[in-house]
Formats: structure tokens, C-alpha cells, sequence
């Protein structure tokens, strides 16, 4: 029996409690163990991980803390008493170290595994663990597999078709690292003005100066409930929202969450992540896109189709009809980068103006393009020429305007308050673009929290400049973080001349 | 600038602060990043952690939430304002993501791993992953040689010898899972009484009945200063405390936080742990026993040599004279289990005393005869008489209770007041005996904290019983946890007729 201390502090993914060392001794327990928390009063209980406290902070000998999750479940009031009991861990946790001893993990191992996480079972160092245990043993294809099936299984599926098979629901994704690529906010109207069913979730940024939810904001609301996002696509076909709101894979916030910090990537996880959320949408028929640079995520043409493959390949397995394509990511696709600058540059391209960035334009047509041919509506090789019709003609734009319309169109901001030109120190030709460069610039303007920060390129790869000519153009509503953006372009060769 | 929340919790062995969601995206940072924390006050700052908080519990928007050991450290006042600064996560987090992509860790990796482990600079989730990467990985034997050496350059080394390099300073270890293995009680009087120098650091139970300084405490304090310690050891040669009190290698409890939830081994780390141990404690010569058996840690003989090939290896490039043997893990050692039953064993061996453990007894001596013969007291294979001399003339025997004498001697505690005998359901020769049973009984009747709680084994090995002859008695101060041993003996077979 231990009277309950409340722990004011909702932190973390599990379920926790703490007891001073010596009583944890006292019951023959540790750090880590897991106990059955019972509220008599109620009768209800659950089972929490163990934390170790030194007993000359709040919680005290013959006390529990209680953080805020648990004591909401149990519905605790302050200074009650609670018992404790033994609890096993889940045992999913076996799995795991299964894997270290080289058995391969199947469906039902990793659906334990997913489940488990969701149910906010495993403590911190055990995601970790898994994290780690995946990302170092890397995934082979057929684990990927059932890793990306168990966690469709675990969540949701959302069905954009009234149950009707036959649909078909469109979706694409980019994997990462390229400035300005907002191929998205076009593509997306492009193929849902030709009739297709679209329903877009995108990410924030992370570590990125924008993400395709960001840029959209600039435009538009991104955060709607999934009733309204249902009402919208049956009503024009298309949204563009951001997935945080939708929930669609419930274990991967959890997962990233301990990825981020560690700066790790899991191939098997990232694919499993990126093609389970495509499927729980309710998605038929998904385009990959990877882009290849030096300064991009994917290195190599080589490494890009070694990954299209694996695509390709666990794609299929959970039934998606998939197509990969591995593009040019040698510089940022748009001239702006922000999530104001990109936005002006997708709204350019939408109303075809002239002076509109062409390296968007062609990229977001190609791939309107793959997607009619995927999707049966052109003959193969065809579909180009009716995203170009569609693009050309204006129903584009038309139907992205329903879209900003129907989630709640935005005023536009203006340009940061602060700017700087970048002139080129000498002349020549721009030889390359240092794309992780460009996005470090922008998040240290304060993009994308900032909707004024950000950068206008006035050259791209392969232009010609004269010494003093401008580069670029950067912006932001901070003077500080203008002269901070400064220090790291002076110390960093973005363009090399 | 952001107002102080104390949050009155010492948890976990990391700086941490805790901001909102809302906070951390209006300063581009996440979950698990670094700020440095000021307070301008004082001019004092610290680096910590950050973790996030959902705004509707303690930590609103605008308040930091700081833990403890932040508020003490930079001697903050609930409510003053404090500002912060992004910062570096340590460097040494990059040798563990090139550690994933298959480059092997010398001794500069690892001594800068494991100095920002012992100065708190690793959150939860980068130790988990250091000790998984270990765990996953095997640490080759050039690893492992250089983690023992960075474990043993980060912390503090005693020395026993007054300077005098030509001193020898002995000590044993034994490789767990082992019930009644109580030789430590018995080789250091012995090797001691002959003048060699064995200042014994000795574990607690953790999630065994009993470690040598449980059963130590039961007769004598195990908890010195390392002041008195010295003292000690320089006037009568020997101890055997608790090595927590000394804090020999401040990085392994942090490690072992990790490792024990997760339940996972890692045999390099282990190894490194064992022996950086030993060379900080000033040991010269160390002897390393590995009991082989079914139900011991290690199973075979071949496993064994293998792991002890590795102790002599790594021992020997870290500048330690050490010897291996493999010994014999059948079976318990003694005929007690749990601290006040172990230490009567100790005690019956000590005194001579016809009714001792013969198995404990013969190995101790065995152990003490080596460790002369390592230190060169005596000729080689010659030790074990000399071993055995000072045994039976009670000279180990005295040199015990100066040890407890001068450690502060306890009075020895009743038999637990609840007991059960379990007697043989069928005639026959003792087949086999599970260890890891018996120390479950152990445990479950309350063992190490209940020093009442035990076993008395009065059969052992190929012995024959009678249907219902006594096979053992178990013993607890709780009715209640005899009742679960009883339980728990009904459904385990703990001796197979």
C-alpha cells in the first residue's frame, strides 16, 4: 500500500510510476519491472513501468508517484492509497531478443511488437531497443513486410471508395532531403481535375525548413477531422491535409520520437512506416519518387534502385499497385524555399505564368503523368500530355482553388520583414548547390514556424553569374536569426561557383 | 524566457528539462534535443535534455519544467525566468551511429562514450542505444580490450600498495547463476591470513537470492567509507564490503540500469565491466571462475573456455596477471541459500566444523591454492596445502573475525519464523538439481531482504532418498511467502528423483 503522490507531468508514450530505491528493494523490485497499479476504490488497474526515485525529492519513501496518464486512468485523487502488484513485461519484448540471437521476425512477432507499442506498453528504452535492434539488423525484405503489414493491421484503414473495389485511390510520396520539391500541391489537383480520387495526407517539417503540410498552410487550413476530410474527397475528390491530424499509423509517432534524437535511420522501418500509412488511407495505386544528388538523401543512382526495388517489393506484398521513379535531386526542384516562397512557386506553376519555376512545372506534369498511366485513364506513356492539357487549360488551378476553398483559404502573409542578397563573389558557372545548405539557411531564418523566413534562388545549377550578380535573396521577420543566417552563409558555400 | 517549474523528481541519471509541444515547434527544437539551460542570476548554465510535455498537465506554455537535479544545480527558484540556447547533442553520439554502419570503436570512442555517460550527458534513449549497439554487434576482442580500458581511465583507481609497484593485490570473480556460491568468504580470510593484500568489493543480490554482500552483511557492516577501507586493508590485509559504497565504475550502474529491464547480455560489456572493476580497485592478480552446469549462466564446457579465452585476453592487455578455471555449476555450491543460511555455511567451513559443506569447503581451498601459486607464495601446484593449512589451524578463521570485528560485527539474525519441509515423493537417487529454481524459492520466500528467508538443502547430487525423506526446508518471516514458495515448488521441480 503506497499513498499516491500526482506527478503534475503528462511526458512520454507509457504508463509509469515511481517508488524510492529502498522500497523497490523492500518488494523485490527494480527499475524497469512492471507492477499492476490497483485503485481499489474502483477496482480498476493497470500496468505501469517502475521508474527509480532518490527519496530526498518529492516522492518519498511509503509514497508512489503518479504521473498525470496514470493517475487520469485510475481516476486517483491525491494522497489515497494504492497497492501494487508484480506484473510480467509484455512479452513481445522476447521477440526482440530473439532478433539479437538472429531469428527473423514474422507477422504475428511484429504485430505483437506494434501492438504492444501502441497500447503504450513498452517503456522508453524498450522502443529504443526495438529501434535500435531494426535499424541494426537490418530488415530483410520479408521482415519489411511483415513489419509494414502488422502495422496496417494495428491501425485503421480508411476507405475513400464507399466500399466500392473497383475505385481507385492515388497517392505518392517523396523520400526526402530536397529543398522546395512541392511537387505534391500540384500534382494532387492536376489528377484529381481528371476525376481521380486523391485524399493527400502530408508531414510537417521535422528538421526541413517546410513540409508539404507547412506550404500548404500558407494557403490553406491543413488541420481537419477525418469526417471533414471524408466530406471533402467524396465532394471534389482531392484534400491536402496534414496526417498528424488523421492518426493514420498510430506506432510511428512513438518510433520517431526515438529515431529523431538519435539521428538513425531504419530502411525496413522507413518503408514500412511510408508504405503502411499509404495503405491505411485507403490508397490503390502509389508513386514513389526519389531524388538523387550529392547532397540529397539518396547518394547514388545505384543506391536508388536498390531502394526502388525493396519498394517495389513490399508494395506489392500488402497489395498496393506501386511504381518508383528516381528523379533529379541534384538542386532544390523550386526557386523558392519556405513554406511561403514554395507556396508562391506551386501557385505560379498552377496558374501558368511565365516566369513560373520550369523544374517544378516538368517534374509535377511527368508525374501526373505516371500516375494516369498507373491509374488506366491514359494509354501507357500518355498520361503526360493530359496532366499538361489539365495543367495548361486551367482546371488545375480551378480544382486546387476547391480544395483551398473547401478546407478554409488563408490571407496570404508577405515576405519577411528582414532580407539580404547574396551576391556571387566572383564569376562563372554555378557548378552545384549544397541542398542541405539551403535548408539549414532556411531553418535558421526560422522557417517554417516562421511563414515570412525563407529564400528566393535567383540562379539554379548551371546558370551563368557575373561577379556582384545576386544569388539568392533570404528573408525573415527576425533580425537576429537574419544575422544568424548570415554567419552560417559566410561560413558555408551554399553555391559553388 | 521561460518561467521555472520545479518539478520535485530525482529520476534517471540525465539533465532534463521539459517544455510544451507548442513551445519546442515556436523554437525549432524537439523532443530528446539539447539546450543549454541559464541562469542568468548566477551565470550558471548546464546542458540538458529535452522532453516534451502535453500543455494540459504541469508545464503549460511559457513555463519549463526542471527537474531536480537542474533546479539544485543551477540553484534555481520556482518561478524566476531562465533562458536557453540550442545545443550540441556530445560528439561521441556519432561513434555509435558509425559503430551501426560497421566501423569497429578503439579506446578514444569509448573513453568519450563513457566520460558523457558518467557526467549524465546521455539521455535514456542514447544509453539504451549504446548498450544495444554492444549487445547486437558482439564487441570483437580489440573492442572490448579498449571499452575495459576506457571504463577503467574514466573513474578513479585505489591503490593498496602504498606505491610499492611490487606488491601484489589479489581478487576473485566468480560469472554468475550459481545458488550458495559463497567462496569469496572463505578465499580471502585464507589468502589474507597468509599476508596477501584482498580488499573485496562485492555486489548485492540483484535478481538472485543473495550476492556475497548480502551474505557479508548478515554477519558484519558492508558498507564503509573508502577511507575506512584503507585503513582497514592496510592494518589486517582484507575486507569484503558492498562495492557500491565505493563507486568504482560510475558508468556501470548507469549501463546496467539499461541492460536489466531489457534482460539482455552483453558479453563484452560484461567482461569489461568485470575487469575494469578489478584494475580500479588496484588489483594485480585476478582469478576468474566460471561455473559450467544446465541450469548455471554458462551451459557447456566448450562455452567456457571460449568465454574464458576472452577474460585472459582482455585481463592480460589491461596490464592484469589473471587465471581462469572452469569449475564445476551442477549443482549449489553449499547446502544454504539465501544471505543467513550462506553465511552459516561460510562459518561451518570456517570453524572446521565436521558437518560443513564438503563441496564449498574443497572448492574454496582449491581457489585459495591457485591464487597462492599465482602470487608465487608458493611453487606451482603446491597453494591448495598451504590453503588447506591455514583452513584447518583456524588461522582463516581468525582472520574472518578481525575482518568483521574491524568492519563493525553484527548480531546473527533467528531462522525465519515460518517454516515447511519438503520431503521426497518417491525413492530414489537425486538426478539433478535446478539452481535456478532454488534461487526462485529463494527469492520468493524473501530472500535477500528477509535475512530469515532461505533454503536449507539437506540432500544434494546422487545422493539416494527414501520416499518422504526430507529433501529441504524452507524458511520466511512472511506466511504469505511461504505460501507462494510453497506454490511455487508444487509446480516446478526443483529436485529430479
Amino acid at each position: 500500500m503506497f499513498k499516491v503522490k500526482k506527478i503534475d507531468l503528462d511526458i512520454g508514450h507509457n504508463y509509469v510510476v515511481a517508488l524510492t530505491r529502498d522500497d523497490m528493494v523492500e518488494l523485490s523490485l527494480n527499475g524497469g519491472d512492471r507492477v499492476k497499479v490497483i485503485n481499489k476504490k474502483n477496482n480498476k488497474h493497470i500496468v505501469c513501468v517502475l521508474d527509480v526515485v532518490n527519496g530526498n525529492s518529492g516522492v518519498k519513501s511509503g509514497t508512489i508517484g503518479v504521473f498525470d496518464k496514470v493517475f487520469e486512468k485510475l481516476e486517483l485523487v491525491e494522497n489515497q492509497t494504492i497497492d501494487i502488484a508484480p506484473s510480467e513485461k509484455p512479452s513481445s519484448i522476447e521477440y526482440l531478443k530473439q532478433k539479437i540471437e538472429g531469428k527473423r521476425l514474422g507477422l504475428k512477432e511484429f504485430t505483437a511488437i506494434i501492438q504492444d507499442i501502441i497500447d503504450n506498453k513498452f517503456s522508453q528504452i524498450e522502443t529504443t531497443f526495438f529501434v535500435t535492434v531494426c535499424s541494426l539488423d537490418t530488415l530483410d525484405d520479408d521482415e519489411t513486410i511483415a513489419l509494414t503489414q502488422a502495422m496496417v493491421d494495428c491501425g485503421k484503414i480508411l476507405d475513400f471508395t464507399n466500399g466500392d473495389k473497383s475505385k481507385i485511390v492515388v497517392d505518392k510520396h517523396c523520400i526526402g532531403g530536397l529543398a522546395g520539391n512541392r511537387t505534391t500541391m500540384i500534382v494532387t489537383p492536376i489528377v484529381a481535375a481528371a476525376g481521380l480520387i486523391m485524399p493527400k495526407t502530408s508531414s510537417r517539417a521535422i528538421t526541413s525548413p517546410a513540409g508539404t503540410a507547412d506550404t500548404m498552410e500558407i494557403l490553406t487550413n491543413v488541420e481537419i477531422s477525418t469526417s471533414e476530410m471524408f466530406e471533402q474527397v467524396k465532394k471534389i475528390g482531392a484534400c491536402v491535409v496534414w496526417g498528424g491530424a488523421v492518426d493514420l499509423s498510430p506506432a510511428d509517432d512513438i518510433i520517431i520520437n526515438v529515431e529523431h534524437p538519435l539521428e538513425i535511420d531504419c530502411e525496413g522501418q522507413m518503408i514500412a512506416s511510408v508504405l503502411s500509412k499509404k495503405k491505411s488511407a485507403g490508397s490503390t495505386h502509389v508513386l514513389i519518387d526519389i531524388p538523387v544528388g550529392p547532397t540529397a538523401k539518396v547518394k547514388t543512382h545505384k543506391e536508388a534502385e536498390r531502394l526502388g526495388h525493396r519498394f517495389t517489393k513490399v508494395g506489392r506484398a500488402i497489395g498496393l499497385n506501386i511504381k518508383v521513379i528516381v528523379t533529379d535531386g541534384i538542386q532544390p526542384i523550386g526557386s523558392g524555399i519556405g513554406p511561403l516562397y514554395e507556396a508562391e512557386d506551386v501557385l505560379k506553376v498552377l496558374k501558368n505564368d511565365e516566369n513560373c519555376d520550369k523544374t517544378l512545372r516538368n517534374k509535377s506534369v511527368m508525374m501526373a503523368g505516371i500516375i494516369f498511366d498507373m491509374a488506366g485513364i491514359t494509354k501507357s506513356g500518355q498520361g503526360e500530355s493530359l496532366a499538361e492539357d489539365i495543367l495548361t487549360s486551367g482546371r488545375a488551378y480551378d480544382k486546387m482553388n476547391e480544395i483551398i476553398d473547401s478546407q478554409g483559404r488563408k490571407v496570404i502573409p508577405s515576405y519577411g520583414k528582414y532580407s539580404y542578397v547574396v551576391t556571387a563573389p566572383t564569376s562563372g558557372i554555378i557548378k552545384s548547390i549544397n541542398n542541405q545548405f539551403v535548408s539549414k539557411t532556411a531553418f535558421t531564418l526560422g522557417a517554417p514556424k516562421d511563414n515570412g523566413a525563407g529564400l528566393i534562388l535567383h540562379k539554379k545549377l548551371h546558370d551563368f553569374v557575373k561577379e556582384g550578380e545576386e544569388l539568392f535573396t533570404i528573408y525573415s521577420n527576425s533580425e537576429m536569426k537574419l544575422k544568424y543566417a548570415k554567419a552560417f552563409i559566410y561560413d558555408n558555400e551554399i553555391y559553388y561557383i
